[in-house]
């Protein structure tokens, strides 16, 4: 039961299959840009350029308009409009198309996904740019985040499922004794239709773990993008029906779900009893309306939370304050494992060169941060822009009620990009707070916002990182310490909190940058997202093992005995 | 990080884990009452009779009282009252034993619970007396599936835990270049505590999965028992709290809660925050109530279904009947994988002696039964007792329905059994309904009911068949055909209804008895049951890999270039 795809990627899976075991640094993808060719960049701007100004091609059914209005955070005009279909129609052509892809079997299914995967990695300078222009991040952090490491969470998710539909045999003989002697086959059999509703600020990155992992299991998939970061995923799309085609499946596996403007056609299809499976990251509030009402799905659902850090001791403070305002800056707080709040105590801060007095961090932080922005060119590589106006909207609220309540100690503000003059880009707003002045450090703020709080020491602000983390949920928990027993409680609360834990980082290693292969980017443990990422759970709820038995033996008849 | 008692049952459990990969016919612990001793029934017999007529002792926190009103439906008084504890004082009591029972690993967890595994094993013979008289199960019965089965299938959830905690090693070097090097710790973390509801039918088979893979992966376990069937868990309560105390750990990491009669303890403690699964195999409606509720917890729900047979054709006529009966009678329909609707269309059936019409069939599968029950000895041996007066009150219902409007191909009546005069003893009640009466197939009527349903012809018996699993849910799918076409079409219809599909059934292969380590008891995909049964999903839900990340070298800082 072999398949032609999968025996050409036999060995990229085995080498992931690897690596998610040993979980030490391995990147499937090259991440270099240049890799890909001394012009691939070149390359992707001109393909980018070829979807401004058109209709994107998808080849769909239902079919009753046509949709998108997606505007660049760089002030690029697009004007892309895309085929809007009805939901019925999808649902029809992805259960219609579902019972050959099953019987299939595994390692047709994991070849024809794997040479999506490597469609789409060929393709990774043509989607930095189509990530640029609808989520802002730089073409950079596009590049890297929605092209190779994209991929290689989807390259994840597969290996995992892989493993876990390998665990049982096509076929196996079950004999008690003679008259006993049965043929049990099995098979890989999915939920049903996969939903995967796109984020807006990491369309690729969020989407391809659920993509992969749902149709690798035998799951037709319907993709719904974010209104404003459409076209990174109906490219997705386009790439998964046209492998699909060639290998003679049907492309309506893998769909593309656009809403007109005003319909609320998430809704609409996250009810469908049809839909068995759904997989949402971004904002909290459709999340836990997903939660409430999508009782008919199973459902991981990625909000994020309040990220916290402590900062009790160190062994490099300069390190410690570059490495912070590194990862706030990082993608203008537009990612959910961004630092949102800062504890720090007011018996200040152990450093080699003595004793830092909260004030003087809160100064020196507001200073980094300052320095870093100075050059405007290396700052905008880093920052990207602003993907939501409601973004900047939650700055100035959040400016307005610390200006009342709290103390700003560096105010965000206009910063010109120098090639895109037109671009949203935003310096962090970093807001100074009490320990009663919870409104400003136990809700998540989605974007470039930190909030420094004061506590009375270390046990406090430990008690306030548990608390805030605990009802808000986490993804990650970073502890600036050098002392064993505040690590010591730290790995604790980590544990009870299911938060990632990490001690001191400084360098280029970013708390917001989770390592694929190695880092879980979830726990499923707290509010901050419904299932551990990317793990055996997040797989194995999308299939089970469909059975069928039959006597290998002429039947005999039963003797009415009773053998005890 | 190994354990002694790991490597006391370490052979145990990786032939476990091969069992689960291979599929084939394997019995963990002996299925024959005799291998355990030649007085061993007696022994276990003693052991019951001191349970009666005393005050069952469970040393945990918290009591308030003693309760419990189990009556045994073989008429014996069994007069045992047990300690009724506060819910928060065992939630508390739980979460303090969480962190040592979560750092002391994988190894020392999987031991414990292995032998918690042996030492029941031991105990089988008074296991089946206290289920015997608590589920009314036939001796054989209650030893065979109470006993050596219910604790394979803990195994089998072990085995399949033991594997997916394994896959993530506890510590891994990640190194990408020289100022980026982490030391990554993993280690298996548990969701939080684990609640088991148990069942009235099978207490032990249906808890013993959950039980032990809650437990093994961290989670400390409450168990709560049916007020009817206490007596089998608190067996198994105590004998956890026994093993968990020698080995060092915290007994309150397995407690037992008694609600009093009157109050809906339930209820109550499956909303508790702290609760993060829960367990149920029962009657729909209160699985329904968690579902709709107990939304802070991870739900595996099984209420059953209307499992359903279809016979087009057979190549051994008289053997189909004999199995038929032989299902139907088992347990007096008091599994949850019973056959409850039996399909059988007007153009009757093919049999090597030629065409049986539908009227004769009728007829036919009537007359086995009363043929089965002609000799009482032997039938109570496979009947049991019924364990509940509702049952009772439910077949009387079904009788009044059936007479107004369908027919009575053989009515229940009382069967009088020799050894205990008092049992609650009836034999099966077969209704025959057409195809327009829903309401006597398209409901789980749990007891010793079935109803044959009239078709046009096959084709509209497997509509018939698949509208109702869908509805409905199933566990499982009897067809007997010799005709290819039809084989296939029921193939479809079971991969789409997520039910185990099974041709030709006859001889002592049952369709309610599900072999360990070989079947899905169910597969989660239909509203049956909502998790596969036992599967990776079944496990991998109950835990995370908690993450903590720092460097190996001293910090270096970061130079702010962005390596595009």
């Amino acid at each position: 039961m072999t398949h032609p795809l999968f025996e050409k990627h036999r060995t990229l899976l085995e080498e992931a299959q690897a690596a998610i075991t040993r979980r030490t640094h391995w990147t499937p993808y090259p991440e270099n840009p240049r890799v890909y060719g001394e012009t691939a960049l070149d390359e992707g701007a001109q393909a980018f350029e070829a979807y401004r100004d058109a209709q994107f091609y998808v080849d769909q059914p239902g079919v009753q308009g046509r949709g998108g209005e997606e505007a660049s955070p760089y002030g690029l005009p697009l004007n892309i409009s895309y085929p809007c279909c009805a939901p019925d129609a999808l649902v029809a052509a992805a259960h219609s198309a579902m019972l050959p892809w099953v019987r299939a079997g595994i390692d047709a299914r994991t070849g024809v996904c794997l040479e999506i995967l490597a469609r789409l990695n060929a393709g990774s300078a043509e989607m930095a740019y189509a990530l640029m222009h609808t989520t802002g991040q730089s073409l950079h952090l596009a590049f890297l985040t929605g092209g190779p490491q994209a991929q290689a969470r989807g390259l994840e998710a597969m290996a995992w499922a892989h493993r876990e539909m390998s665990q049982v045999p096509q076929q196996a003989e079950w004999q008690r004794n003679t008259s006993q002697r049965l043929e049990k086959r099995f098979m890989v059999a999915p939920q049903g239709i996969s939903l995967v509703i796109g984020s807006a600020t990491q369309p690729t990155w969020n989407a391809y773990p659920a993509l992969f992992a749902s149709l690798a299991t035998g799951n037709p998939v319907i993709v719904k993008p974010h209104p404003t970061a459409i076209l990174p995923l109906a490219i997705t799309v386009a790439v998964a029906r046209q492998v699909l085609k060639e290998n003679g499946f049907d492309p309506n596996l893998v769909t593309l779900l656009i809403g007109n403007p005003d319909g609320p056609v998430a809704r609409d299809i996250a009810l469908k009893p049809e839909v068995r499976l759904i997989d949402y990251s971004g904002a909290p509030d459709f999340g836990h309306w997903l939660l409430d009402n999508a009782r008919q799905a199973r459902l991981v659902v990625e909000t994020g939370g309040v990220n916290c850090v402590l900062v009790d001791s160190t062994y490099d403070y300069k390190a410690l304050l570059k490495n912070l305002v590194f990862s706030l800056c990082l993608d203008s707080g537009q990612l959910r494992a961004t630092p949102r709040t800062i504890f720090v105590s007011r018996e200040g801060i152990q450093t080699p060169e003595g004793l830092i007095a909260e004030d003087q961090f809160c100064r020196d932080l507001a200073f980094a941060l300052g320095k870093f922005l100075e050059a405007p060119q290396r700052a905008v590589e880093v920052l990207g822009a602003i993907q939501s106006p409601a973004t900047v909207a939650r700055i100035a609220a959040a400016r307005d009620l610390a200006e009342e309540t709290a103390d700003i100690l560096r105010d965000s503000s206009p910063i010109s990009h120098p090639q895109w003059p037109s671009a949203r880009v935003l310096s962090p707003l970093l807001i100074r707070a009490q320990a009663d002045q919870k409104s400003f450090y136990m809700e998540e703020r989605f974007g470039p916002m930190a909030t420094l709080v004061s506590t009375v020491n270390t046990a406090e602000s430990l008690a306030l990182a548990e608390a805030t983390m605990r009802e808000k949920g986490a993804l990650n928990f970073l502890v600036h310490t050098t002392r064993p027993h505040v690590q010591q409680l730290a790995e604790d609360v980590a544990l009870r909190r299911g938060v990632a834990l990490s001690f001191n980082l400084t360098g280029a290693v970013l708390i917001n940058q989770p390592a694929g292969f190695a880092d879980f980017h979830a726990s499923g443990a707290n509010p901050a997202a419904s299932c551990g990422m990317i793990d055996a759970a997040f797989v194995a709820n999308r299939f089970y093992f469909s059975q069928v038995q039959q006597h290998y033996l002429p039947p005999s008849s039963i003797d009415w005995v009773v053998d005890l």
